[in-house]
């Protein structure tokens, strides 16, 4: 295999390019200068050498604790519990949430053979579990937010009934329209949780 | 900037890949093995170090001269000229040719200040030129296959002009309705096209 197919291979492995887009990707990439192609490769080096898991939260960083579980700005008595760690990043940009982070690093899933022990529970457990000087739970709320599936609430249920013990308020993002949205297009599912969670004007 | 944001801003430079799509190809590479990662890293190394174009056809290649300017099955009196490396795999994809190559590098396009000095033109006059000993011209035929657009058509005027002189036959692909194509759907050019070049049944 010549070295233009070996990497036109590689580009195709990656999610939503196709063998097409990725002989097109590596055309273009072969009109670049050199050092541009580099700058690509190191980029990808870069990340598998430095980049890790968070030992605390499970967030991906380049140090370990992450910057938000060292962060004295953010609220420790506050963890939201989400499946992957980009949808930390996705909180994040609405900068509207300030405390903690637990990546359980994917959602129950049967089927697929995730059980609690694929995910990262027993961390999470061991969070919520910590008590300071006083007896009091340092962490008063876990808001799940998992993705608005099947699986997702699921896993949101299960994560519920393992917290209740621990004396933990456990809350769940609102589902309904989202904003912009239209209610024509909207389905059905997604209506009846709007009624579901209406709220007074 | 992180190494993460440092690949996304890297993988968002290649074409019809936006900052999002990038995000998400970038949070999908952290999750495969490092090993997957760092093949595509090698990938585009060897890329750099060793594709080269072809310093006869400019064909892109990892032995120069090409595989394919190499070749005894080629038959060596047809040269089909084309913009880009990737149009040869293009047609090579269809069978249906069996002449050399020879790639100008882009089209004429006074706009953007692409004079014929900017292209291979002068390195495909000399492939042309070439006699045998018996005074016969080597090649006996062009095959102008620049893209169907209003700058592919310039430069395929402008090829037949330069070539005149030489001696040599110099032919355009076929312009019509494409194959499955749909009639109600062509636009009114291709329909003039293939109504210009219609042949008996």
């Amino acid at each position: 295999m010549s070295v233009i197919e070996e990497l036109t291979t590689e580009l195709a492995r990656l999610p939503g390019i196709g063998r097409k887009t990725a002989l097109r990707l590596t055309y273009h990439l072969l009109k670049r200068k050199p050092e541009d192609i580099r700058r690509l490769s190191r980029a990808l080096e870069n990340v598998v050498e430095r980049v890790r898991a968070c030992s605390s939260c499970g967030n991906l960083t380049e140090q370990d604790p992450c910057a938000l579980c060292v962060s004295p700005r953010r609220d420790p008595t506050a963890i939201c519990v989400v499946e992957e760690a980009s949808d930390i990043m996705a909180i994040e940009r609405t900068g509207e949430y300030s405390g903690m982070y637990h990546v359980l690093g994917g959602r129950l899933s049967p089927l697929e053979g995730v059980g609690p022990e694929e995910l990262n529970v027993a961390s999470l457990l061991r969070r919520v579990s910590v008590r300071t000087t006083e007896e009091g739970g340092v962490v008063t709320e876990v808001i799940v937010a998992t993705n608005p599936s099947v699986e997702g609430e699921a896993t949101a249920l299960y994560l519920q009934r393992v917290m209740q013990p621990l004396g933990v308020r456990v809350t769940r993002l609102a589902r309904g329209l989202p904003v912009g949205g239209d209610l024509e297009y909207a389905d059905g599912v997604t209506i009846a949780q709007a009624f579901a969670g209406r709220r007074e004007l």
